[in-house]
């Protein structure tokens, strides 16, 4: 958004704004008329102008019409559901899918430090093919049938120890396997949110909850993330002003910014949480990226109201996906049943390749050789970048991400378009954004800008940015 | 439903399914007040006390609350989205879930002649086996690299191809990868249906589209299934008078029935849902087990209101699962981004088995062999069944499907459940009848039906359920 934006502007916007999320949250049908102008300006305490200004721009976005002699009414819609037409219009350039399509679409050898995932050569590739040899020889039944509901037991087995060891008690009973993380995540805001309810995140999180979160037409409010976990006195302004139902978040190396939650920040969050009733899903994607033990919001909590999420596309592979759900007993069932209507029976030869290199050991091995790299990687990075005066924002204890500041002066939306321009994939800070208040920002993968190249194609595109 | 239910009990049923309906579709939003008792007697037509038992009814389910002195509301959800609450209440034998679960969680050795799905021996093991070989050679990208938006380009040329005998022209740009056909369907539900809008199924139809539909709290509208497809009659009514906003159907070997639509059908039912702005979702997933070749709604209208999806799950794999939509150009965009927010990059690895057993031609000399192994089947199968007095609707032209009459007085799902207790799954028709109109009927897969010990249980399970 314009900073020189208008106070009258801002109000038009505002007005807008509530409209739309009347539609979303469906207080407002499609066919159901608009209120009076008059009446509107009345509720929202401003003037008619402001109102009839919002309509005409709802009209203009194709949102209502106009009835002669009449008033306005929702339009019906006549095409299908375009995530980009839902919540706040942003600028192409930053929108939560601009950095998702250009990693997912970009050829191997495009050098992508905007993108989330670690290059190929970092993935444990003899042990996946040592994994796929063997499931070649293993019996028919795990080759051709379905998986069972709650999913490949020895693998929940598995990661009930591996919860274990960080605190989080949660029995295979209690761990449903899903196709990814984000998946998961998806089946979790079906079963716990409605359309125009509210959901925390982290201001800034990862673009993909946001993109997310839209096809789930909820309202998204953002809580100002510092370096030791969510800014508390805001979250709790949010809860009692928002009355949010779920908050989503990383507790370990959170995406984009690498920080962890403290103990104490952790307690707090929790407590607060209880007070309001409020379910958190904590993803833990990172967790296996941690050098040092960070607090788990499941493990405090005991799943009573958080809800852990992992998967394995980060440190393992991406190629054959396995995200998993560990919740309370009471939910399973209807988690079971979700699954069964939306998957079916999930995707069992994905869970078996994730099991064979979890089992053997070789999987904590790779980590070991993963976190000295990504450490070695994470310094190189900081100093490369530093010459080009783009700051860490802090110097995270682990993970893939330094979450950066760049010169004053300079938007990262522009730099990242010139970046692209010369076929480098960047991650400007305001895809991350709520509030769009990252503009400056830039996420960087550390194993991903291992090409010198890149260096020089930041300093033109910064160059060209703030000419 | 028990059919000496009485008129009255028919009414309150039918008022409170009038206020779930209200719910679900969100023109009742949580903790809305409820029309007055006189008021929606009169809207209903029927007497103040059946709308205060159908009020006491929704109280009971814990749907609405009385407030003391000021009237019903509707209950703000404290527990997360139960599917089994959605809908109508249906006894549990005979939930679509009932056959899923039973199915999915049955060991290898109980016999399930319920089930949807091919037994191991079936598939085609050594190719499969054949295919992880091969992949555990491949390239490190497609061992751990997320897929692209679209996925697996190889393999959409090879869809697209043989879309294209099917006369289906879809270029690979028309065509999404998905991780099953349930997943294909789910997103298109996401993409063109909203809470509260009306769908139209078959009559009986897949049981899994009715959980589905659920989890999407539309209006299911079942249409009466013809051995030549919907019944035309019932189809444009239920059309003027539901205007519903998409039919999903089988045109090839119809789950359950093993019906096609016939071509002068297939024609008349397009033009019907082109009068109506109706879109038509053609599930092709029993398409490769036709004998004859079948219309394809999507081959008729062109992609332009139809959209096809299809999985290999029946014929190939259920454990490495790979589906696809194909539909028109201009809203491939959309269907991306939806994959992204909803899953970020598919699974390519099972793109890829996929694509290795069909582009080497072993997959249509597996075929040949499956269709002539069904055909038999079929015809032992019917004949076994003769003995009992359970006769097959239609002699199905291709297929796994029976669908088949009990004799009379007898309640497939109280068979099921005695059958059950003897460790055999079966199908019971309700399971699959929006309007559990099918009491007298089951499913039964041929393929599994080849344990002699089946037909005992059976014949004990109706001699007992007739008792």
């Amino acid at each position: 958004m314009d900073v020189s934006t208008s106070r009258a502007g801002t109000q038009v916007e505002r007005v807008a704004a509530a409209i739309r999320q009347r539609i979303a949250g469906r207080s407002l049908l499609p066919g159901a008329k608009l209120p009076s102008i008059r009446s509107f300006a009345g509720t929202m305490g401003v003037s008619a102008s402001t109102v009839v200004e919002a309509y005409d721009r709802l009209v203009a976005e194709g949102v209502i019409e106009a009835r002669r002699g009449s008033g306005f009414y929702v339009l019906r819609r006549q095409q299908p559901l375009s995530l980009a037409q839902i919540g706040p219009q942003l600028d192409r350039a930053v929108d939560p899918f601009w950095v998702s399509r250009q990693s997912l679409e970009a050829g191997h050898d495009v050098p992508k430090p905007g993108c989330g995932w670690l290059p190929s050569s970092w993935m444990p590739e003899e042990e996946l093919r040592r994994a796929l040899r063997r499931l070649s020889r293993t019996g028919a039944e795990a080759l051709t049938d379905y998986g069972t509901p709650l999913g490949h037991r020895p693998l929940r087995q598995l990661l009930s120890q591996r919860l274990g060891e960080h605190g989080v008690a949660a029995p295979p009973e209690q761990i449903l396997l899903t196709e990814s993380g984000t998946q998961a995540i998806d089946m979790l805001c079906r079963l716990l949110v409605e359309p125009g309810e509210t959901v925390l995140v982290d201001d800034p999180c990862y673009f993909n909850f946001l993109a997310l979160l839209r096809a789930h037409r909820v309202t998204v409010v953002g809580v100002p993330w510092t370096p030791t976990g969510p800014d508390l006195a805001a979250f709790a302004a949010a809860i009692s002003h928002h009355r949010p139902r779920l908050y989503i978040t990383n507790s370990g190396l959170q995406n984009p910014t690498g920080a962890s939650l403290t103990p104490a920040i952790a307690h707090r969050l929790l407590a607060l949480s209880e007070e309001a009733g409020l379910t958190i899903i904590e993803d833990d994607i990172f967790g296996d990226f941690c050098q040092e033990p960070v607090p788990r919001l499941a493990a405090l909590d005991g799943l009573e109201r958080v809800i852990q999420i992992g998967s394995f596309s980060k440190t393992l592979t991406a190629a054959a996906r396995c995200g998993y759900v560990a919740a309370r007993r009471d939910w399973m069932e209807r988690l079971a049943d979700l699954k069964i209507a939306t998957t079916f029976g999930g995707n069992p030869v994905s869970a078996e390749l994730v099991y064979a290199i979890l089992r053997d050991g070789s999987y904590r091995r790779h980590l070991n050789g993963l976190r000295e790299r990504l450490a070695r990687a994470r310094g190189d990075v900081a100093v490369r970048l530093s010459g080009l005066g783009i700051r860490p924002w802090i110097e995270p204890r682990g993970g893939i991400f330094l979450w950066c500041e760049l010169p004053e002066g300079l938007d990262a939306a522009e730099v990242a378009k010139r970046a692209l321009a010369e076929d480098v994939v960047l991650a400007p800070g305001n895809v991350f954004s709520v509030s769009q208040s990252a503009k400056r920002f830039m996420r960087f993968n550390v194993a991903q800008c291992r090409d010198p190249r890149i260096y020089g194609v930041l300093e033109r595109a910064m160059d060209g940015a703030a000419g």
